[in-house]
């Protein structure tokens, strides 16, 4: 039967081959579960059909949708900052984690974990409108090249993604960013990136406060969507649960298992760098997307692990 | 050439009197501007032209999509559900405010002013899932009436305003409730009400909490959806400024504000409410709905002022 439609596929006029979807993912089975999914809810004869109004999907960004190593792309950007800052005002590095951070030590801040990153980004994007900092983004993912490919950051997206992104669309889907990244940093190249627009965008946040008719934002984090925070920032933004879920840490497993464990039918995939010669391979160890409990519980749960060497036919976006 | 028209209007086939897009509307002016402005930015020919990406509108709700005398409807159920706690656990009662809450002592909760009404819903909202929430507000939709007309509370929206973000969704907007109520109430009947799905609900929020699989409501409040709170949490959910705002009372000043503060068009109405006979007269007086600097600074910011007892042809929905 594999064989049979190969044969078809082969035979088929180019515009049958160009309707395939899912173009850059191979044919070894997480596509196929995939489109079998989409194809299911979206027929309204099918005891599965899911109305638009519920096509809900949310995906994890750093690590999902773009890379995450060596270090977060919002830390590389912060750092750039903080650096730029403690030059005009030394004062500023009060801690140790903020003169390694200006050192630019990576290793000592990965130590200090998430409280050091949210330290970092606390100090190195406060005290400007929110216009300003995504304007201020914009001008970095213009400038800063990635210290191992060379790249734009914003050119380190997953195609396979992006196909997903838009085939979900076109079965009436919304596409949403569920991300421990801070909510106005990714707004600020998300629409062009992934054609997810400000809305639909959840992350990390600060407080803002409004000011003569501008929104400022203001030292320190408020809300981390990371693990827990993924469900509960879920319920206050969206208000529904998810049907389709896209991962690659431990930090998105409450999403995964949320959206999972609703009476309706659902879809979980986890992303599995397993390419160290076109990406990098990393699960288990290391401080940046340690994946565990997803690759140990996930297959158990129906979900399906994504092994980027295997299954991806390229990685970066064309 | 007012006349003109109406003779026009009154020779007309049905279907074009039909296509009138706001028919509870009089023609009194504050109509014609909504329309001359929605006409104008869905114009691609215009200098005036807005994608619609971009046509954000965002609406308060008590007083401006439904009524809220003689207080906040959410207040009532509040109550209703405080005092059957308070007959199972009499101890739950442990402040001034919460016994005269369960009293029923309308006047002295309105004394206490915002803080008396956050301690009650605190404690008479929370330790319950979202969704079985949700479900208890809609039963007492179902079952509970308005203490002066007799109506379901959800009956009580006004029809010109229904009718008003139908034609904004028609020309492509995006119609967002942005209230001081809280977010999990109004979603509990938004999407029936006034088909507007619980993502485009922003409004004051509490803690939440994830345990096994489930969204859990915890005591408390952590963001309040009025005057400065507004434009944050447009900032927050949206990311993007509306270009079309209606409120009715000072706590939406800032959003009206920050909307119609930007480069581009934009468009700010204020009901007002001055219609004793088929519904409640006030503004300036009173612990619901207070608008001074509304009327005072509004007409000069181009805003519109809308006066429900000439403005609106109907009050209620049909």
């Amino acid at each position: 039967m594999r064989i049979l439609i190969s044969t078809l596929l082969a035979m088929a006029p180019a515009s049958l081959v160009l309707a395939d979807p899912l173009p850059s993912w191979e044919d070894t089975g997480a596509k196929e579960a995939i489109i079998a999914f989409v194809e299911e809810v979206t027929d309204p004869a099918s005891a599965q059909y899911v109305a638009p109004n519920d096509r809900i999907a949310t995906f994890d960004n750093d690590g999902t949708l773009w890379a995450e190593q060596p270090v977060y792309f919002q830390l590389i950007y912060a750092l750039d900052r903080l650096r730029e800052r403690a030059e005009a005002d030394p004062s500023i590095l009060s801690t140790d984690t903020l003169k390694a951070a200006a050192a630019g030590d990576i290793a000592a801040i990965a130590e200090g974990g998430t409280e050091a990153l949210l330290e970092i980004v606390a100090v190195s994007h406060a005290g400007m409108s929110v216009s300003d900092f995504q304007a201020d983004v914009r001008y970095w993912l213009d400038t800063a090249r990635h210290p191992v490919t060379g790249m734009r950051y914003d050119d380190m997206l997953y195609q396979p993604m992006l196909e997903l992104l838009r085939y979900l669309r076109d079965e009436g889907f919304q596409t949403w960013i569920v991300s421990g990244g801070g909510i106005h940093f990714i707004r600020a190249f998300a629409a062009e990136a992934y054609n997810i627009p400000p809305e639909q965008v959840i992350g990390s946040t600060g407080p803002t406060e409004y000011v003569d008719g501008t929104v400022m934002k203001l030292p320190g984090i408020d809300f981390v969507d990371d693990k827990e925070g993924k469900p509960v920032g879920i319920d206050s933004r969206i208000g529904k649960r998810p049907i389709f879920v896209g991962g690659n840490s431990d930090g998105d497993f409450q999403m995964l298992e949320y959206a999972t464990g609703g009476d309706g039918p659902s879809l979980g995939i986890i992303v599995h760098h397993t390419d160290d010669e076109r990406e990098f391979a990393y699960d288990r160890q290391g401080h940046i997307g340690v994946l565990n409990r997803g690759l140990d519980e996930g297959p158990d749960r129906g979900w399906i692990i994504v092994d980027m060497a295997k299954d991806w036919r390229r990685i970066w976006a064309e």
